[in-house]
């Protein structure tokens, strides 16, 4: 029987760990592969032969997969690393292949984004063209949900989740006063405003906050934003605004760094956008603003993770497992929503080669023609995405979450 | 039979609708009152006369009580209105007095923080040289724990397990990579450190993060904020540092505003602890930093909240009831600690004139000699109060609070 070797790669999400975990479920239902070994810190791992047993470890605890699904980041680290091509470093391939063989490796899988899929088409395109029986396969996984060929991202709902909740109770913090103010709230996405614009499922009965939704996809016009503030606090005392870390203005420059507050010597000082915008409104509308930078739990906030996200997550693992079955090679597992209500997806897959370094922006359909929220289009695409409660753990009042030090 | 009127002041957290509603449970066993007004906006509410009938909210909606639990921030609204003394505006006095009288109230119940203490203070008195007869009663809350006469406040317990669960989060975040960095994280409390202290509790048999915690209590050294950070490095990859927004230099100069990054015009920016100290300890140390500035779900993220400090927000309330049946007037609700393992408090009362007005800081044995930790003495008074997790509906995905706009 063939082995696997499964790696992570890329920016932290909170479901990369449940792809994982999806792989490993379904192999002890199948017994696709004899061993699965975890290469540390993506395909690095694999130079350098860092491995860890994962077989062994699901063996010696029955809890291991469930507790793998709940955990944040990536569970065998991550790498940055851009694999050459086989022309300017032939010796690269050679070692992973080589390993491969010594291991007696059937399957490579690499769960990751954009870059990650493109090692698999570069692992899978020297595969054939050597006649390498190694079957390569990528698990998608990304918060800014820019892949193409796939309806959504792995990681993209938990985090969307996360954003939409927060968005809420910051509402909540903001209404108590009577006292005009505008909240500025900047949300990650350089390219893709998929996460800025799941703030608008924080709207309910009673908050529409946000009340303006800003994504990198159209031009920023500072003096628009200021006019849309200024006439929602006629008839509301609290704004919040949601906005892409990304957005630019219409020559294309990022607003963050294209002006920005002078503090009391008269100096420029440069700062993200939620922060020029807190200081540029307050200038210009006199009332009390206040910049957030949603930090980086907006992409590892585990303890309010979407349970579609990480079921779906654990599908797509267990899909790479069947893809390999079927002797497929060079491609991504994906997922196709069939409808929205009631929500449904099927798992298939995608030649890899027609998804790395593509990116998926917002249609223009799913904003509305000012530039300044998401349309019923939005609304509906993303709804099934953050519904689901995982039953998580805790400890010590803590989320109880694996980590991987016990086990080197 | 009287009445009561009740009302919230002060910042949010999320436990001030749990004390509401333990008043509101209590009082329909009891029976001590026979309407219950919510006054919005705090005391401006009373002069405004603008009231909600919680007893009539109550007998509408079952669940009215159990979702007020677990609603952040002020159900009824806050304000930031300072008192003024009897001799300087006896109007004022007297227009509360005669609302009292109108309504037939018999208590008035005002749950905040130590602004709101110095209220109950003025009002009780003036009640005490008038004869009149209603009971004045505080309910405390803050998530800075800096009231006396309490073993720790309501709403704390619950930003505690927000902080430490996020610094754990955060550190699975930063663990991933094999690469030096840096990640700082500002937390608020401007005099009290009790919550950043609280991150401590994010450690746990696999990771010591954070790894360096500073206090306002002690005064900060840069240069052995570099020292140390150093020193970690050494040995360990990641360095993750807590750091109070309140920390000042020995000449009691607050850190932040004490020196700054300058842009690319070699111009001042100042800002936040953590963005200067961002900014330091990269141009010092040479290594990824990443400054975070918790935002304010440090003090409104009621899907986080600590179970504990729920519940015993309810038990304040209620116990007001109780004082006020008891005859007490002038006094805050106050729970005492009877053991830390066993975890066992106990409920009572504390004049409210030594209570308002003073701040309780961190005492020097719950902090290391170096000043860049706590000791055991704090992991042990901390421990009990992030326990819990309280059973939280969600609705669409997002969780489920109530707003007074439907009930108006």
């Amino acid at each position: 029987m063939k082995n696997l070797i499964i790696a992570q790669s890329g920016g932290p999400t909170v479901a990369i760990n449940a792809s994982l975990a999806g792989v490993l479920k379904q192999n002890k239902i199948s017994n696709t592969f004899g061993t699965i070994y975890g290469a540390l810190n993506g395909i690095t791992g694999i130079v350098n032969q860092h491995f860890l047993d994962l077989t062994e470890a699901v063996a010696k605890d029955e809890n291991f997969i469930e507790e793998l699904k709940h955990t944040p980041a990536m569970f065998l680290g991550s790498c940055r690393f851009k694999v050459p091509s086989e022309e300017n470093d032939a010796a690269f391939y050679e070692t992973v292949f080589k390993v491969f063989e010594e291991k007696n490796v059937g399957a490579f899988f690499y769960i990751g984004g954009n870059d990650s899929m493109d090692t698999v088409d570069k692992l899978s395109a020297y595969a054939k063209k050597h006649g390498k029986d190694v079957s390569i396969i990528g698990i998608p996984k990304t918060i800014d949900n820019d892949l193409v060929h796939i309806d959504h991202t792995p990681g993209f709902g938990s985090a969307a989740k996360y954003v939409a909740s927060s968005i809420l109770e910051l509402a909540h913090d903001t209404y108590i006063y009577h006292l005009k103010s505008v909240t500025i709230v900047e949300i990650m996405g350089r390219d893709a405003g998929w996460l800025t614009a799941s703030s608008v499922l924080a709207r309910n009965e009673y908050s529409a906050a946000p009340h303006l939704i800003y994504l990198p996809e159209k031009p920023f016009d500072i003096h628009e934003c200021i006019e849309d503030t200024k006439k929602l606090l006629e008839t509301q005392e609290n704004v919040i605004i949601a906005v892409s870390e990304g957005i630019r203005d219409k020559d294309g420059n990022y607003v963050s760094a294209s002006e920005a507050k002078t503090d009391n010597f008269g100096h420029a000082m440069l700062s993200g956008v939620a922060k020029y915008l807190e200081a540029k409104l307050h200038d210009e509308l006199g009332v009390k603003t206040r910049g957030i930078e949603m930090n980086t739990l907006q992409r590892c906030a585990a303890h309010i993770a979407s349970e579609t996200d990480l079921s779906e997550s654990m599908n797509l693992g267990a899909t790479a497992v069947s893809l390999c079955e079927k002797g497929e090679t060079g491609v991504m597992a994906t997922l196709t929503r069939e409808s929205d209500d009631p929500y449904k997806v099927t798992y298939g897959c995608h030649p890899v080669c027609e998804i790395a370094n593509e990116v998926k922006s917002v249609p223009n359909d799913f904003i509305n023609d000012k530039g300044n929220d998401v349309t019923d289009k939005m609304i509906a695409y993303l709804k099934p995405l953050i519904l689901g409660e995982p039953n998580l753990t805790y400890e010590n009042g803590i989320p109880k979450y694996l980590n991987i030090s016990h086990l080197l």
